[in-house]
């Protein structure tokens, strides 16, 4: 029998700061910290909400249990009246990736966003109450990155005031929307308007897909399921299906008409209102997933934060409290330091950035709302990189996560490999990583370019209005403490990421054409995207620091974990830094040395800086991770419940194993 | 209705080399060519080692199944009197993994490697007619890389002429053996030995732990699976196991006693056979997990690169060969290129480096008998560094494959994912790469303390003997095309490597004690380690380049290659490079030029360099890497197969989508 106790008990008493402060910055605010927490232990105290055996589920099951899980979500707002507020919580701490989550994120977001009021009455409500169920079609299955390759048609039919929406080749089929497979009953359908003979491009349709009687698929509609992905449980719970349609018609009033319509008489007419209004629901999607990168970033950092303090591996003798020989914990290896602590230092950033973010889609919307456009491009920059740059790192952060817990965190019952599995397509989805980056960086050399104009830059951009210093200035570092001020550290940012960009924009000038040069340098105009992305999240780190951080050793803290943040991206991308001579390999030298002292500094904080992130056991779903660290016997336990524990003896013992131990495998059937 | 036709042939009839001289040499003889091609074609037109439905299988399922098709394996080898070559090809083409894998990878030769001869007599026929079946439980709940802190006891008691083997704790227990969980009769068991009441350590036992007539475990002994791990399908196919002792007695000669024994009057001998024959059999483990990062990589690789070939997306219109307007082919994107082409370079560095470290090998077990031991430090850091090297690599470049595989790449038909979960594992199994780096980084050390007593380094630390030249001498590059000299590539990456790896040491000079100085400095020494093992891999390309290599344009190709791989090294560790002044950074930017020439002299080969491989569909197993091109029907074809379009209203409709559509949830039972 072991004993219950809080094995990191010890781990807690070191933390010099409070923990319970820390969990409010973390939040974003008291309301938001306590709004959360009660919802997460709503959640984690339901057993209709369990988790724990998705590894194991079939295909079919998972699916099944999926759906039980999302009627049951929806039924518990329904009975506690949850606020809107409240049921988003309720549906990120579930957990389970269902159809609700398109129809919430996508589908619903798409009517506000694109259709006229006049449609918006008669829609909303049904999907407000879910008497309908939506999905979002828009890539297929030869089109992805490239929206205007799109080969879906939507035809104008004059006669019969109706649009023809046809899949005109086995590649413009639908593919990937989630909840399409088996579940939705309507789509927002991207498809090329065409009317008078003549092609408009890629605008949006509302499609009944099935019956909302029998849930069989309309007349001229074929649609399934596209097959399983990636990983046991993680998006293999979600129905991402084909779609195809043979000459549906739906009436003329489908097509969502806020920025365009055709009229009665098939003439193709732009309304009033600005396009670019369409790029904010981009905008609002992509801080979205910067969000959601910091949380997933965030879980796996504190599994394996937690069992890092747990494991004991190798090392000189150490005594426990009884005087027994124990082994080093891992945690305190500088190999594992080295590796862990940038992660929950990028964890940190990321939710900063994020905060952000979330406070410039405010802003920009309300800008654009009142027709200034003028900040579009760099919000929309801004959030591609943002987006990019946060989900890598998130995915590869994951798996070093993993793999910083050795052989266990193989295991599904660590947590780690769904929560991988279901974070990284998010490196696909919404725009590929290298196609948003290469987006920035066009917008960077643009920016570059007129800046010979005189045009200002603005916002994340600003500082290549110094261009002229930053292109001659020299690091001022002498000593290992000087990496510790923030304006060093920024100045050593700009200045790579200025002298990066502007090597790309000179070397493009030595090519024939600009879509030759951009072509071939693209390589490189990746890199000086990523330098500038970088140093948004450095400057919105140190930015935050500067505002008023309450709580007792929590700035302090943060502070470490800014210096760690910087000083590791300094030694990881050193060939930029030396390259462009932004700093000298002798400053690099002092920048590795402070690194290793923040380690140090850090050391005894890293347990209540993980618990501050406020998860339940329930959400982080990880034996590794618990919060009590009795990992072993808990190990044991998932162990005997898995199906192929039912029997002592295995079924296909006596067909397969028997025969061949007995050597009389030439007459079985196999 | 699709033309049946080779989308690739465009491809293929663009290559400057003779692609069946280039399978000949990937395949290593003409020889290993025709026996490895003849049973690829055997295993492929067999439907009993049909592979494309794991991932839609449940956990018991996929057992099953691979059981049944471990007994078919072993039935054909039998019935087709196939010689141990052959038998090995056939096993590695089923590519389902299940107890054999441990059975004849670790059981049998930890049987022929630490068993006496009258042992062998005993135990081998038994072993190889598969009248028992084995697995390897080294590993503990609580120690995995720390073989010295195994908690497992037997004890001998002389009064009974037996070893008492015994699992005094939880995290003694035995946890990962691979067959250990369901299927495997006997186990060689590592424990303390214990004899007249003194530990003398960690030895190996043969323990029989299921009845041979009903399967099931014997008294004392408790095993079970350990449960779900990462993926579906993957390692999902085979049980690794738990295993717990209480008091369970063997004879005393069960004890493995090549090296060393107790007598019948309980007294600890050593053998005069030498321990370090031991080492031998970790070098051997070690090198075919280098040959298996290579094929993991090219796999990839071959999916990746066919599929980019196929896939088209955004760019300047071009026409096909009906005057078509069509998107620009994937694999033309300088962004893919630079991300793809030094994955294909790696795989066949990879793969050069693991044939000459099996004649390594071969090499050092022919000095062990002959008593010469004087190669095994060398050797075995050697092995060791290349088995983290190549691994990590491999893993982080099927990962970087499958994203360049865009959204697909996450579909299971892709066979990513699988190939993906299935490889992972080799970062942490046989030695944690991190772990096996310091190993390296220890041995460098010594070496390095040594050159000053006069001690001349010898194999792949033999450049150490220059060190005074390699500090300070200086890259000769002064155009782009000098980074085509062989000899000055080498000389930069052994100036890189010997500079890290002397400041290392100076660095640990500094600390009061080497220990301390070796934690301290591990994620430095880790670096030293790494660079060191890359110029390995750079040296051994290289030296394969300067052999007679025969065939049409092959050797071009491969020098092409070799560039690109040393390189891209370059680019990626900039960083290292320009801080030990090994290059410059004008230097470093004429080795980006001349990269980006090599990415454009390689692009007409790639599909032939992949077809070199010499995959069958069936060994791949992805609908993107098919042979033919034909992409999206099959994927289409794919998606109708997943259990969840068996029917059209999926299960739960009833249930849990109409009450909710209906708004009549509040009365369901969820």
């Amino acid at each position: 029998m072991e004993r219950i106790m809080d094995h990191l008990a010890h781990e807690r008493s070191k933390a010099q700061f409070s923990v319970e402060e820390m969990k409010i910055i973390w939040a974003g605010s008291l309301h938001a910290f306590q709004v959360s927490d009660r919802i997460a232990r709503l959640v984690a105290s339901d057993p209709g909400f369990r988790k724990d055996n998705r590894a194991v589920l079939s295909r079919k099951e998972l699916f099944k249990s999926a759906l039980r899980k999302a009627a049951y979500v929806w039924k518990r707002i329904n009975e506690l009246a949850l606020s809107e507020e409240e049921a988003s919580w309720l549906r990120f701490y579930v957990d389970e990736l269902a159809y609700a989550y398109i129809h919430w994120g996508m589908f619903v977001p798409a009517i506000k966003g694109s259709a006229t009021e006049e449609q918006q009455q008669k829609w909303l409500p049904l999907a407000n109450n879910m008497q309908i169920i939506g999905t979002y079609a828009q890539t297929e299955l030869g089109h992805g990155s490239n929206v205007r390759g799109l080969e879906t048609t939507a035809t104008f039919d004059q006669e019969t005031d109706e649009f023809i929406i046809h899949s005109p080749t086995l590649t413009s089929s639908k593919w990937w929307p989630g909840g399409l497979g088996k579940v939705a009953t309507h789509a927002v359908v991207y498809a090329r308007l065409i009317t008078d003979g003549q092609d408009y491009g890629v605008h949006g349709f509302l499609v009944q897909i099935r019956s909302l009687d029998d849930h069989f698929p309309l007349p001229g509609v074929t649609v399934g399921d596209i097959g399983m992905k990636f990983g046991s449980g993680a998006f293999n719970s979600i129905d991402n299906g084909f779609l195809r349609f043979n000459h549906v018609r739906i009436p003329r009033n489908q097509m969502l008409m806020k920025v365009s319509r055709v009229t009665r008489q098939g003439k193709y007419v732009e309304s009033n209102v600005p396009k670019q209004l369409l790029y904010g629901a981009m905008v609002y999607v992509r801080q979205i997933i910067v969000a959601d990168a910091s949380i997933a970033l965030s879980r796996a950092v504190c599994i394996a934060t937690r069992y890092s303090a747990v494991r004991r591996q190798f090392g000189p003798p150490h005594e426990d409290e009884n005087g027994k020989g124990v082994e080093t914990q891992v945690i305190d290896y500088k190999t594992q330091q080295s590796r862990l602590f940038p992660l929950l230092a990028s964890a940190y950033a990321f939710r900063f950035v994020g905060e952000w973010l979330k406070w410039l889609y405010t802003d920009l919307i309300q800008k654009l709302e009142a027709n200034d456009f003028s900040t579009l491009p760099e919000a929309h920059a801004c959030t591609a990189g943002l987006k990019s740059l946060t989900t890598s790192a998130a995915a590869d952060g994951i798996k070093e996560c993993w793999k910083l817990c050795g052989g266990h965190g193989y295991l599904s019952s660590s947590g780690l490999p769904e929560l991988y599995a279901a974070f990284v397509p998010a490196c696909t989805y919404e725009g590929d990583n290298i196609v948003l980056l290469l987006q920035v960086s066009r917008f960077l050399m643009k920016t570059i370019s007129q800046l010979q104009t005189g045009k200002k830059p603005i916002g994340t951009t600003a500082y290549m209005a110094h261009v002229e210093h930053l292109i001659q200035c020299r690091c001022t570092v002498q000593k290992a403490e000087d990496w510790l001020n923030p304006s060093v550290i920024l100045e050593a940012f700009e200045a790579r990421a200025i002298r990066l960009s502007v090597a790309c924009a000179e070397n493009l000038t030595k090519f024939a054409t600009p879509l030759q040069g951009f072509s071939e340098l693209s390589p490189d105009l990746v890199e000086a995207a990523v330098a500038h992305c970088q140093l948004i999240v450095v400057s919105k780190f140190i930015e935050k620091l500067q505002q008023n951080i309450e709580g007792n050793g929590v700035k302090q803290q943060l502070e470490t974990l800014c210096n760690i943040y910087c000083l590791n991206l300094i030694h990881k991308h050193l060939g930029d830094f030396l390259s462009t001579g932004s700093i000298s390999p002798k400053q690099a030298s002092l920048a590795s040395d402070q690194l290793r002292s923040r380690y140090s500094k850090l050391r005894s904080n890293v347990i209540a800086l993980v618990d501050a992130f406020n998860y339940t056991d329930h959400f982080l779903g990880s034996v590794l991770g618990r919060y009590d660290g009795n990992v072993y016997p808990k190990l044991y336990e998932e162990a005997w419940k898995d199906p192929l524990n039912d029997s002592i003896v295995p079924d296909g013992y006596h067909e397969y194993i028997q025969p061949l131990l007995k050597q009389q495998l030439q007459n079985a059937r196999l």
